[in-house]
């Protein structure tokens, strides 16, 4: 149980944030990217008004298009139809941004003959750069025009920055008897840490459940999956998880905590820290995901901040990418926490797929094979294990690698 | 005024730790480093027993000397006559540690013909490796022999792991008359955080100021500037910030808050504000030194806590290094610093010495020349200005650029 979540296993699906019942999606790109090939604009939208839930960044500088979808989804009692996205740039921290991301939305509405509240809206990008609204207003018609139950790919593509591969996965699962899907996309790379980053995600449900129920469900899930990855540290200005669900699965809606609501939540745990996986895995440069799982802890808040100290150390990731068992970086880590805890009770170990080595116990480090070190760290899933020896709770953090390729992409990116 | 002290100017001269009256250095290469013209293995001590403070790292793992300086500091009533360093091995989560740390202090002391506890320790280098003691042993007794008024530089040297410049400064001022002289020296480079990092910092004066001033002299100052400064975000185990008082400068015994106090702080500032932007501009790997202020601001902590947000964003840092004026990452920096403020009330700027730019103000981003900026952020130094427009309180912090060096120099630090 992580955070009261039972971690299951579930049978995953083809179709991404589309696997659901009644999702539609497309992507194009109109411009904004000068890449033709590269997607920038994406439209996600139900038959139906869904349910939804929401969180969001915790910066105070917030994207206008943030401020604009929590308008909309206030409007309409905490429901949508769905979302229009761009990448390439945030529209944030512009002084015509409201307005802008308002346009968007109207723009969207527009083409699909609903309200303009019943749309939100999300961007990812530059900073600080006027968002041309002509290239999105120019081919929003045959944005709506190619919507398909098979487009969530080009939505997908579409919500894309320095990411170098697209994230979506989707899953079955019963509620009272009936068939139920889940389907995810996200987007990284960088500047993704603790309390969400530049990143975009977006779950769809055919599920009936509750608004207050999704919103609890979505905020526990957050806490324990996209809270606990840190790529470089950096918390961006428009981070979004958005959950829609529209009740198409025909299950009676989820309004307690049930046997189904707690099935509902293990699932969407299993969709989320998968996408949280793969946007470690994929963190800019990145060329290997590190895991670490701290048990054994006091509390859940004091698993996941030192899981977190351990993933988002720059030593222990420039550590890894050069397979370097340099385990007293992982003490340090652990040590700068800050939390309240003995740390002279803690055991570490390290594993892959490659074999297991201890390397820490009775408040001292034991000496291991250095050659046996370097194999394990020669896998591209390197694992982390912290016992904390002082309790029940227990919690898992992901992160990346330090390399060149980080630097270098962030030293120009927006050339 | 910063934290309450006053930014003055002194004279520097030069001598290092050894410009004071009456302390003696010496370093050699003991063999622990395997480079002959590196030293390894420094000695300062004090022809007679001065007043000592000290402040360490907040890590819950603390390296063993660090345990070992404070018991003696303890036994001899908060006075040392000097301290015995090494580099190469941190002796930190080692089952021997505190053992091998006091032998260094006994094996110092026998060759100086005190007492052990009138020697304090300190180590950085590799963590969880077992120090050899003997190369130490075999050395200890050419180390005193060889200690001069002249020795600071051998000194400095021993201290030194990915440092590129050895680091010192001194300076002299007046008390009541009385010419004083104050000196310091410190290495880096990596793992340096906020709350300091593998920074030892060892600073020497012939003026004579009672034990509780000068820990709080101390303390006060190391808040503004060791404590502002980071590197990668890491926290070492073995920092120490060591400063010794041996009164030869003859001067009346400064006992209260009076002006030769605010004086003495003021050089103890200076001369700590210097070695923090020199452990900055040598950074690891780092091409260029920045300085983030914040001004405006409703208290000091919140200054500090912004100045630092900024100096240790992995996204601003890459950024420098690019010369990429991608401003929105210094807005986001500050935005997500934990701290309770106004966002939309401030004025960023970035400057150096080929100009000044204004690009933030009434809560947008400003257009700017790229021309012009590309031409600031080409400089080594480069200063961030921020100012919230809240209140008095203002503070500065350091760090510098995320390079390919970085990266190369930790991705295989023990090789």
């Amino acid at each position: 149980m992580i955070n009261g979540i039972e971690e299951k296993q579930f049978a995953t699906i083809e179709g991404g944030v589309c696997a659901a019942k009644g999702f539609k999606a497309n992507g194009l790109n109109c411009g904004l990217n000068k890449d033709k090939n590269k997607n920038d604009l994406g439209l996600v939208v139900s038959d139906v008004m869904c349910n939804a839930a929401a969180v969001y960044t915790t910066n105070k500088v917030k994207g206008a298009p943030i401020l604009v979808t929590k308008a909309h989804l206030a409007a309409c009692g905490g429901r949508t139809r769905g979302f229009i996205a761009n990448s390439k740039n945030a529209n944030t921290c512009n002084i015509d941004g409201v307005e802008k991301a308002e346009a968007m939305c109207q723009l969207a509405a527009k083409a699909l003959g609903i309200q303009p509240e019943e749309i939100v809206v999300a961007s990812t990008g530059v900073i600080a750069q006027i968002l041309p609204i002509e290239p999105i207003a120019e081919h929003v018609e045959e944005l709506a025009a190619g919507l398909s139950y098979e487009g969530n790919q080009k939505a997908a593509n579409a919500i894309m920055t320095t990411d170098t591969v697209m994230k979506e996965i989707a899953v079955e699962f019963e509620l009272d008897g009936k068939s139920c899907r889940m389907g995810g996309m996200a987007k990284g790379s960088g500047m993704i840490h603790p309390n969400m980053a530049t990143t975009l995600n977006f779950i769809t449900t055919d599920a009936a459940v509750g608004s207050e129920l999704l919103q609890k469900a979505l905020s526990d899930v957050v806490k324990v999956t996209y809270n606990c990855l840190s790529v470089d540290g950096d918390t961006s200005t428009n981070d979004t998880v958005l959950l829609m669900a529209n009740g198409l699965a025909g299950n009676p809606e989820v309004t307690s905590e049930s046997e189904e609501y707690k099935i509902f939540k293990s699932a969407l745990y299993f969709v989320m820290m998968n996408l949280t996986r793969m946007l470690a895995k994929d963190g800019e440069g990145a060329s290997k995901l590190i895991e670490c799982t701290c048990a054994g802890a006091p509390d859940l808040d004091t698993a996941i901040t030192v899981a977190r100290s351990v993933v988002r150390s720059p030593l222990v990731k420039s550590a890894m990418f050069g397979r370097d068992a340099n385990c007293g970086r992982i003490f340090c880590a652990i040590g700068y926490a800050e939390a309240d805890f003995d740390i002279d009770r803690m055991e570490v170990a390290m594993s892959s797929e490659n074999g297991r080595v201890e390397v820490y116990r009775d408040g001292a480090g034991i000496e291991f094979s250095e050659e046996k070190a370097e194999e394990i760290l020669s896998a591209d899933e390197i694992f982390i294990h912290i016992d904390l020896h002082q309790g029940d709770a227990y919690a898992k953090a992901w992160g990346c690698d330090l390399t060149y390729d980080y630097v270098r992409i962030n030293g120009d990116y927006r050339t």
